[in-house]
């Protein structure tokens, strides 16, 4: 077999065998196959896209080119959910809780922020001693002990992959359906889960920003999934306005704790309650959907995933309570400019605002400012009278908080009719 | 500017600016972007194209990597002929002391064999004591002197083709029309020449085997030379049959003297007529089509042509002597297994069964034997008896010749009626 060969063919729209997509691949993160023809065989898949079968078999590669976790050991189901990245999600810091709460294991890999996204494994690091960097055999120990446990990516785990991105990075090979779903999955099926709930973001704040393009993008992860005999299903969720109220690291676990009292946002509680029943009903509990809906909400209510939540964070060396937290320095009010309807907060801008402020990183090796961020007191739809506080904007220092605050403003509309009210979840994909 | 948003920005279909290009190619070309993005831009151009301007400011860029002949010391007008490569092709042996006899400097810069086809310098040093690697100063001297010069590439000739060439080889961006242009071109407008004709083969011996893709790529060639200030013509001719009756270095290095001296195969003839009448024609002379047809025809006639020859190969320190040209030792005939006309003398065959013989490279750095080939009796229409000799195989040692046998008569048919019989050039890209 010829790198080149395999190459002319994806270019003339033939099908490449797993064979050959597993030559390619093995042969790319040995060293075997230079970047050079990698980027090639990338932009040759940007254009003619890739099949199902093709997909699955280059995400098989991909995990098996690195350590695929063997959680036999543990005794139930073991489950996740992956997002796409958004403004404010910190889902996996109330749903993993609330679903290992409920009798399932949920071994989380997680991310850190990237551009005007946060990343959980940030948010965590904003709890003091948390450590993201457990060894594997630390990280089996806390997921027996805790039913949950969520780490960094490892070097371990889809190598392929990690080289493969950085190279699309710069070859401008990064959106290709196939390959993006590629991506996330080999990493995902190398957790050794049963079942997988998918987040993917649609809107202004999400990496795809129509519904279409996530709606497809949801549909090639399904089908990946699928085709490697797991359980899994992807809701299509809007990211249009930050989720939840807070934007920032600190703040949002602030926030989770609260959710995880049943005193989170509205749409923020919305979307964990229906992701961790999802989840449940996908694991192998005996529980219909409707059923898992229930035990979800009770497993709030009751104080359980709160106390999982608590369990966990101390496994990991954290501070559990919230006023170990950081807290910014200077707080802001942002107020409305005129009396009206709430219709716009974009996502992307509200994100960048946080990041300017010390949330995120500009460049990669950036320190990030757990304390900074923007906490939202009016979310789309709101009614607002002039001078009303829209968010509080939690700085470093005066000059940076007002900014902030200008920032902020002008990723707000105010209009005169109240727009429609969207429902969280768009679709789901089953 | 980036390199990723060139890439990105033609991967999206929009049209490069020569500023973009030059940065690319430039950037390429000094080592400050990388292979693995060159390779991902010409993939993007291979699905995309190029617009008739990019290519020009592609070649342009390519061709300003490296140096550029200033011939304005010679006292007339600079030409050349290009010819994308086909079997039996000895054109320029012919046509270069045809054109400079009638008063043009031909200034060319030619290639080795590749793959079935044969290469200018390859067949040049059959002849005892050529020399192809003259410093650009000999060139120089020898233009001024005899009116012509033949040389190999140099490294100072566009070295931004040469390692994108090398690049394209392996990451299947090879069949690219601009891209295949621009190479062209990049090397022979930094010939210092004012008049260029193309001779673009169509058909099975050809790099182009239809003529669409032939007529495309003359027209694309066409409009780089146009678009740069030069006067160009394209002749779109056939490449079925090897072109005239000899196929091999020293078989045709002879028979391009028998048609210097008015005794050459008619196919070839015709073809040298023409290109050269075009080439005249095309220069500042002041001679009309017909005209320059006519002086063609007589500078081959009189023996002036053939004159020009002697004194060019003498200067570049060669024999112009016939007789010391190198003979293979064994000579084998290939008759015809049975009565009928010839409908077919696949030219790509024919080519690789005089490769095989030790006329060409099968790996790169092969050495070339240049006394053996294959030496056609017969062309595509020719009427023949069973056991008459269709071509002579000239060979090494008995074992290749009696292989070069069976691989001749199997790139042969014969049929009971005669075929259409078909003019050499095809079509006239003015």
């Amino acid at each position: 077999m010829r790198a080149v060969d395999i190459i002319q063919k994806k270019r003339d729209g033939g099908t490449l065998s797993p064979e050959e997509i597993g030559f390619f691949v093995d042969g790319y993160t040995a060293g075997r196959v230079p970047d050079y023809q990698a980027s090639a065989l990338a932009m040759a898949i940007f254009f003619r896209g890739m099949s199902p079968q093709e997909t699955v078999s280059l995400t098989r590669s991909m995990m098996g080119t690195g350590e695929v976790l063997d959680l036999s050991f543990l005794p139930g189901p073991k489950v996740d959910k992956h997002s796409t990245g958004g403004v404010g999600d910190k889902t996996s810091l109330v749903l993993a809780p609330l679903a290992a709460a409920c009798g399932v294991f949920v071994p989380m890999i997680s991310g850190r922020g990237l551009g005007h996204t946060g990343g959980t494994l940030d948010k965590l690091e904003s709890i003091p001693g948390f450590r993201v960097g457990l060894s594997l055999d630390e990280f089996r120990t806390v997921l027996r002990r805790t039913g949950m446990g969520l780490i960094g990516q490892t070097p371990q785990i889809a190598p392929a992959d990690r080289k493969l991105y950085s190279l699309r990075d710069v070859t401008g090979t990064v959106e290709s359906r196939p390959l993006i779903a590629a991506s996330i999955m080999s990493k995902k099926m190398a957790e050794g889960i049963d079942a997988l709930v998918l987040d993917v973001k649609t809107g202004d704040g999400a990496f795809m920003k129509t519904f279409e393009d996530s709606r497809a993008l949801a549909q090639a992860m399904v089908d990946i999934g699928r085709g490697m005999g797991k359980k899994i299903v992807a809701l299509i969720t809007g990211m249009d306005e930050p989720l939840g109220n807070a934007v920032g690291n600190a703040l949002e676990v602030r926030e989770a704790v609260e959710t995880l009292r049943g005193q989170g946002p509205a749409d923020f509680e919305e979307l964990v309650l229906e992701a961790s029943a999802r989840l449940l009903a996908l694991s192998d509990l005996g529980l219909g959907l409707e059923t898992a809906r229930g035990r979800a909400r009770e497993t709030l209510a009751d104080g359980s995933a709160l106390a999982t939540y608590r369990r966990w964070i101390s496994a990991q060396g954290g501070d559990p309570d919230e006023d170990a937290l950081p807290r910014a320095p200077v707080v802001l009010n942002a107020p409305a400019v005129r009396d009206g309807y709430v219709t716009r907060l974009r996502a992307t801008a509200i994100g960048l605002a946080a990041l300017r402020l010390g949330a995120g990183r500009r460049g990669k090796d950036d320190a990030i400012d757990h304390a900074v961020g923007i906490q939202l007191t009016a979310k789309e739809g709101d009614r607002v009278d002039a001078g009303r506080t829209l968010a509080t904007i939690h700085a470093r220092d005066e000059a940076s908080a007002a900014s902030g605050v200008a920032e902020f403003l002008a990723a707000v509309e105010l209009g005169d009719t109240a727009p429609a009210r969207r429902a969280i979840v768009l679709d789901v994909i089953a």
